[in-house]
């Protein structure tokens, strides 16, 4: 067939392998996903069972689950914490890529488990001869990490029972100094070609991302440009009195009661609230965000695919 | 909540806590599966993706692929060979069940995997803490386990491009030998506990599951119980001439039309087709499977949960 990808001719690829685009189009997985702050969000995030989210206009996911098909396609992933609900998909993510002949991702994981991702792969490299290919990227709270010219990564603390970190993307931009600012085209030229420094480098928090966390990373003011984020993607992992905050924080987790207790801390544009528990129904979410007060209703919206309302 | 599980006390476990119920309901699925000789099948199959094929009154599943809900349920797990298709779902697996305070699981493995296996998880261990607990076995071709005491299985020889086997999992019965057959119950019953041995036990090869394999392991005549067994699982990656039977055997897999030139070897009450390339559309699935000659047709059924009409 003249659209099947040639054979390899290498032992370690012996696999069979198909086109790239049944990884792209996900032909198992509704296609759901929400629109927030013009991005495209698609993926799902169900506490225990898997946490995948995914900004295609980005190119990347935070998060791997269960390595949803749509995932595949993101040359990123960001890595909160080891917990296998959220980096248990790995491997598949990148064998199928490799399956695939896509190029090898970047990877980042909080610092301290790069050592144990690599020997992850090397397992299953002794197991199965393939390549795994990818790039593995361990960075530090604090730490940076440039995805493209315009476009980079900073890790910031969150306050799980394991090791996590959540990440937020800047975009990065150069405008021209105030003092130029009015000058005619062609003078603005001359300076430039004069190698004069005439911009500088304005980083913009577009999107934050939490993982799991107690709700103490909004009170880090290290952690202000999660805050400022036009997008903050935050677990919200209970969202009524069934379970307490005691509770919540017991587990590592944020219950929506403090969201609200924090609401005029919170200066983004868009807030969407995931990893609710699995025993909660998509009526409680839903009933939940739609009563939340006036400094939060209309921001924020709740990723819900795979909750419905039979309780589990 | 009262239904609730019990707050863990272990910090090892201080990961949210629910019901077992959900995961076994598999609540973001579709349910589907068929009955084949009374036999309910559920999972799914798609090459290069992922593989998993459950039998649920059996309590097991063969290989894990991505994890589908519906597999955690499942006491025992056959896993064929190590492609990221078939076992890179593995740690997903016990993880789930561990929260679910569900048992450990048994799993059986290629004996060569065994080591790579355990490492897999001591790595996730130290990643996240966690348990991990499960009972792991390497079985070598021709080595039984007892699952129960009317139940066994044994690994077969199959033929992929890394170490793989099969599993035929058995019936075990004691049977009245010839002998007393027709005696009346109290002389039976005289007889037994003189401690006299008057039962045989009958082992019947219930279901056979292939993994990935070329059709070398038709005529393997060690295979016999293989092509005996009342269901046969069987790969058959590619359903018509889109890809020639030289191909399928340099990615060390069956194409349909070596099933349907051993047709006469099979001995199986019915055949369950599995594992079709992601290419393939449902239709061409439906339409070779139709167009078996009558010495398959009407036995031959196909598990296409994942596949449509759109070429992938």
């Amino acid at each position: 067939m003249a659209t099947r990808s040639k054979h390899s001719s290498s032992t370690k690829e012996k696999h069979e392998v198909e086109g790239k685009e049944s990884a792209l189009k996900g032909n198992k997985e509704n296609k759901k996903g929400i629109i927030v702050q013009s991005y495209k969000i698609e993926g799902l995030s169900i506490a225990g069972h898997e946490t995948c989210v995914i900004f295609p206009s980005l190119n990347l996911a935070f998060d791997i689950g269960r390595c949803p098909d749509r995932a595949i396609s993101q040359d990123f992933l960001f890595i909160s914490h080891a917990h296998m609900d959220h980096i248990g998909g790995l491997p598949i993510y990148v064998a199928t890529r490799g399956l695939y002949r896509m190029k090898p991702p970047t990877i980042i994981v909080p610092s301290c488990v790069k050592e144990n991702v690599e020997e992850l792969f090397k397992v299953h490299r002794r197991m199965d001869n393939s390549e795994l290919n990818h790039n593995l990227i361990g960075l530090d709270v604090g730490e940076e990490y440039c995805l493209r010219k315009d476009l980079k990564v900073k890790a910031f603390k969150t306050y799980h029972v394991i090791p996590s970190q959540g990440y937020i993307v800047y975009s990065v931009k150069q405008k021209l100094k105030q003092e130029y600012l009015g000058l005619p085209g062609d003078e603005i030229k001359k300076l430039k070609s004069s190698g004069m420094e005439i911009t500088n480098t304005v980083s913009t928090p577009e999107v934050a991302f939490t993982g799991d966390t107690m709700s103490d990373f909004i009170v880090d003011e290290a952690n202000i440009d999660v805050l400022r984020a036009r997008i903050l993607v935050m677990e919200s992992t209970y969202v009524d009195n069934s379970t307490t905050v005691d509770q919540a924080r017991d587990y590592g987790h944020t219950h929506l009661s403090e969201i609200v207790n924090y609401a005029d801390k919170f200066e983004n544009k868009a807030i969407l609230l995931i990893h609710f528990s699995a025993r909660h129904t998509l009526d409680e979410i839903q009933g939940a965000v739609s009563a939340l007060p006036p400094s939060l209703a209309g921001r924020v919206s709740a990723l819900t695919e795979g909750f419905n309302n039979r309780r589990n």
